[in-house]
């Protein structure tokens, strides 16, 4: 109930003991065929984050967490795998794509939730899927990889106040879908629309509604789609589609 | 360490509260935007069961868990507050498909890990993207929902063997991915590839290589590529992609 977003690390370093013996955790998790369908690119070196930050939109933390992890979907080890073992494989399609996108997020959120139980801060970086070439580039993802998910980790150097969530009635349906009424949002969204700083957020950008800046600035009909762009020219490229 | 895929369960049910708690818990998983992209379906029914059960290939635990959770990409409820709030939403494309899947995946993730942690035990179903259109039927999902993950739930009637894992070598990289070599190979997956089960799986199946049995029987390219048009297919009537 505790778990908060951290973007302030201190200086104290991730010990890589550490940071293996979480993977080895989180390499628990169910995978599909027990193929593991993922890798983590682990970023240490200023450098590289440097590199990287400009992909998540310079968002500081990438540059000054002591760790920065790009877990990657990946059917290039497993077919890699094949090609030695006399057998031909045929992973360069969507559906191998989604297979191993979703290992490497059960993977990550495994890892995620082991590393905050241990105490070191994570910040999930949405931003992986927006400019996936420019990830691609720098940490040298050959075809059949594709970055899904970004964290930045170390030791919290700030404790945040806890963010709203919806009332479960707005996400759990039982047996089928229940289409949500102007009553049920109502309901669901009253505690997050009278919030002071989604109240303040509104009234600094000049916005009637706390929805309009999320169509209107987060995430645009117009950004959705060029990025949608980038993101099929990045499976193509690295041979998910054809 | 411990962790095990549950397919038998004893008869005991799962508590309403006890599941709801652990959605509640589940939703402190980080979520773009504090959007909460997803939904999730209980299905308790027997009718619902067996209905679902076909899209999953007829595996037994749907009939046989008192609980079965179809967890979905859900930009609906989000596109209906916007337009109860003077919003126009733009949520119909790939990316924003991606962005639910994400969300919808890591919350399902944290509730395995909180689940299997109360002692519960469940099995992750694949399946769910090969036959989506089935599971949106049957669960009446509407556009811009879509399944990604389906859990059977319930309290464990077995106790399976752990299964293998790759080394940590075999899914980490530092600073930038490393090809394997077919001698890295050789030591990723020797453990693998001498288990007794899994040589006698190359034996019974008439094949020369653990490999083979993943590219010629279990996900082969000619299923992979008619699965793949299923889902583009699904992915177009529920209006992620036009």
């Amino acid at each position: 109930m505790a778990r908060q977003t951290i973007r302030k690390y201190s200086s104290r370093d991730v010990a890589p003991e550490l940071l293996n013996r979480l993977f080895s955790l989180a390499a628990r998790t169910q995978t599909m065929g027990n193929l593991q369908l993922y890798s983590v690119i682990v970023t240490r070196s200023s450098e590289q984050k440097a590199a990287l930050a400009p992909a998540h939109f310079n968002q500081p933390m990438v540059t000054q967490a002591p760790v920065v992890l790009t877990i990657c979907a990946d059917f290039r080890r497993t077919s890699v795998w094949a090609r030695c073992r006399k057998a031909e494989p045929g992973y360069d399609n969507l559906l191998s794509f989604m297979n191993a996108a979703t290992d490497a997020l059960l993977f990550t959120q495994t890892f995620c939730d082991l590393a905050e139980a241990e105490g070191l801060g994570l910040c999930f970086l949405g931003t992986t899927i927006y400019q996936p070439q420019h990830i691609i580039n720098v940490l040298q993802l050959p075809a059949l990889t594709f970055p899904v998910a970004t964290l930045t980790v170390g030791w919290p150097a700030e404790r945040p106040p806890l963010t709203d969530r919806l009332p479960t009635d707005a996400f759990v349906h039982n047996e089928t879908y229940h289409d949500p009424t102007p009553k049920d949002i109502d309901k669901f969204y009253e505690l997050k629309e009278s919030l002071p700083e989604n109240l303040e957020f509104v009234r600094i950008n000049n916005k009637e509604t706390l929805a309009q800046i999320f169509t209107d600035i987060r995430y645009t009909r117009r950004d959705n789609e060029a990025m949608t762009q980038t993101l099929l020219e990045a499976l193509r490229q690295q041979q998910f589609i054809r």
